[in-house]
């Protein structure tokens, strides 16, 4: 397969350029056998570094991470009037000058995309986009923002208030030293107003999306609101209410069972509900150097592939024939003196370890009901057939697997 | 913007052909918007009526919704070959002779897209080749069969046993009168192997994709597995172990905080898993004829449209001002007869009825937190504001919105 160069020029070196151009390199050769062509930045303007027409002159597409409307505007407007395809992961320049970029974009026929935008790696633009391009869609819920998802699943876990919470999220590097874009809403507000556009076909600018952050929100709320089975999330809304759309922001209780209610920490997740598809919902990290720069690299491919088709395989990894894995283990037993102990003793010779054990009943109708650390499958049911033929095991023993990784 | 014809060749017309023929009408007008082209069915081949090569020869693409591997496979062959696109809901074809079609399609340059072989409208296919493209994926994890999921979903809620439960998903259409492939795993086993296809690159066939289904399960094991904080899920996983791929279907065990673990009903979900982007975790509906039908409809666009532009707006809808929202009110009160008769009241004058309240502590220092079903946020906030004004409201009444959708 012939491996021309596709040539990337780079505007903005932050966290987000930074972490891009670390990625790039590592996927080169993957991105040239699926698209026949491998990417390369062959320029980068920084705010100390680099000129603009030159990188313009030499990139075949522009990667716009500079974030701020000016100049980011002017250097996109231009790209694209010199028919050159454009990656941005900004929502404030979408929010605010979206239909004259758009408009751009379909009169010089080049790509404007923009995943990295919304959500992180959460593929929203796209399934809005494509998925659902011809979808009637009735409601958009998500949150936006990790950083105040993460202060409210703080304060609702820990019992923290607002301002510890916040502390706490800038220590991590969740929150930036000047939070006020996230905490007021005004972030979600932006990237409520790109989804509302795509999923509506109707312009929205960031001024028509009335926001209510989380400043005034009390632990207190959170801890009342839990006996009300409410749990308590930064939600934007974009949806048709009798023939007029509605866009806003605002802290909103969820009961336990919304597909929003179990999104905590640093994560954002967005429900789309149609009435053909009744919902899709996605989620995922928010937001991070690594994960912006993943999502701009998938736009860059997806501007980069001819329609789609499934590539010829490159690599060929070896099936699998035995792996690890937790098990849970129910037994029902005789209760006598020694019996937890010689069920250990059989699972350690195998390797296994038990992790949890719950023993219940007496005399000659007890149970155990246990969890085991991973071991490789084939010990497990080594060690399993050994403990069924103990002459105080009063049944076949059952076991199935357990996904061990807990989540907060 | 001209509307010419986009041919589509029906073949099959069971509940999703059938979904597919009635969905597609309704959506043409706004697909002509964005594609320029009006999609429309010239022919629809059923087991006893239509012509193949009629329909072939004037087809741009042919929809293949006939399930099966034979005559399905001959007739995707002959229709790439003849140059034609084909999107397909066929899991067992691909699953099967996949590697066979994949060439195929690469040779003639057609497209062969598959969204709706797996997870119904949840879009991992898209995610998979798109957004991922050039991912490294350590793994996927998934819920890829509806009816089992419900299955299992009902034992864990109500204690029905596997058979009690699978006759209720019988009858409610979410399991087949013979619910073997289901029930064994082989259905989600297909599934997999596509997905692990494209996470992995690796050509994998059904044939090397082991299965356990669910037709053991007991309710006492849901059971005593709560107590250990774990809920049962039929688990698809494609994973790296030592530089080998594993592919495999199993039941397994799920700790409460697992973004797989809150799926519950005829859902399905993808967890995908990759160091560059932690993980993206999508859910929907996994099956359903309206469902499928759209996912088809969806990959049906992509092939019809250019490169991604976002198009001018057609329709434009007004932005509304004032909506509806339940609204939990927080208000610390002096406990005095007829203090929450008088809330009550202010509340219902402007429209707004109680759905739950809880009235805490005694004397002068009381509290009264509530949930007020929806109502329009200005009729809400005039109520407030004349309780503020109540001489027993001893603070500034919290309010904060309510989503009030209530999930099992």
């Amino acid at each position: 397969m012939s491996s021309d160069t596709f040539r990337i020029g780079l505007l903005g070196h932050g966290t987000v350029g930074g972490a891009f151009a670390q990625l790039l390199p590592s996927r080169a050769g993957q991105i040239a056998h699926t698209t026949g062509m491998r990417p390369e930045i062959v320029g980068t303007l920084t705010r100390s570094k680099g000129d603009f027409e030159d990188i313009l002159r030499q990139a075949d597409l522009v990667v716009e991470v500079m974030g701020g409307t000016d100049p980011a505007r002017d250097y996109v407007l231009r790209a694209m009037r010199a028919g050159k395809h454009v990656v941005t992961a900004n929502k404030q320049l979408l929010a605010q000058h979206g239909e004259e970029l758009w408009a751009c974009a379909r009169e010089n026929g080049v790509q404007l995309r923009f995943e990295a935008a919304v959500a992180g790696v959460v593929p929203v633009i796209r399934v809005l986009q494509e998925s659902l391009a011809a979808a009637h869609v009735d409601r958009v819920h998500g949150i936006v923002n990790g950083t105040t998802n993460y202060i409210l699943s703080q304060m609702a876990a820990t019992g923290a208030s607002y301002a510890d919470a916040l502390a706490d999220a800038q220590r991590l590097g969740y929150a930036e030293s000047d939070p006020t874009d996230d905490v007021t809403g005004r972030d979600a507000a932006a990237k409520m107003a790109i989804l509302a556009r795509l999923a509506f076909d109707t312009p929205v600018h960031l001024d028509q999306v009335p926001y209510e952050g989380i400043e005034h929100i009390t632990a207190d709320d959170l801890a009342y609101a839990r006996d009300l089975n409410l749990g308590l999330k930064l939600i934007g809304t974009a949806e048709r209410v009798n023939g007029k759309l509605s866009v806003r922001v605002h802290p909103a209780f969820l009961y336990a069972g919304h597909p929003l209610a179990s999104v905590h920490g640093p994560y954002n997740a967005v429900t789309l509900e149609s009435e053909a598809i009744t919902e899709i919902t996605m989620s995922g990290p928010g937001a991070g150097g690594p994960q912006t720069a993943s999502a701009v690299l998938g736009d860059v491919i997806s501007a980069m592939i001819p329609p789609a088709s499934t590539p010829a395989t490159s690599q060929q990894l070896e099936i699998a024939d035995d792996v690890e894995s937790a098990f849970y283990l129910h037994l029902e037993v005789a209760d006598r003196p020694g019996v937890l102990a010689q069920v250990a003793q059989i699972l350690g010779m195998q390797g296994a370890s038990i992790k949890s054990v719950i023993q219940t009943g007496l005399g000659e109708k007890a149970r155990l009901t246990m969890v085991v650390h991973p071991l490789l499958e084939s010990r497990f049911f080594a060690a399993r057939d050994l403990i069924a033929r103990l002459d105080f095991v009063r049944s076949t023993p059952r076991a199935i697997r357990v996904i061990e990784e807990e989540y907060s």
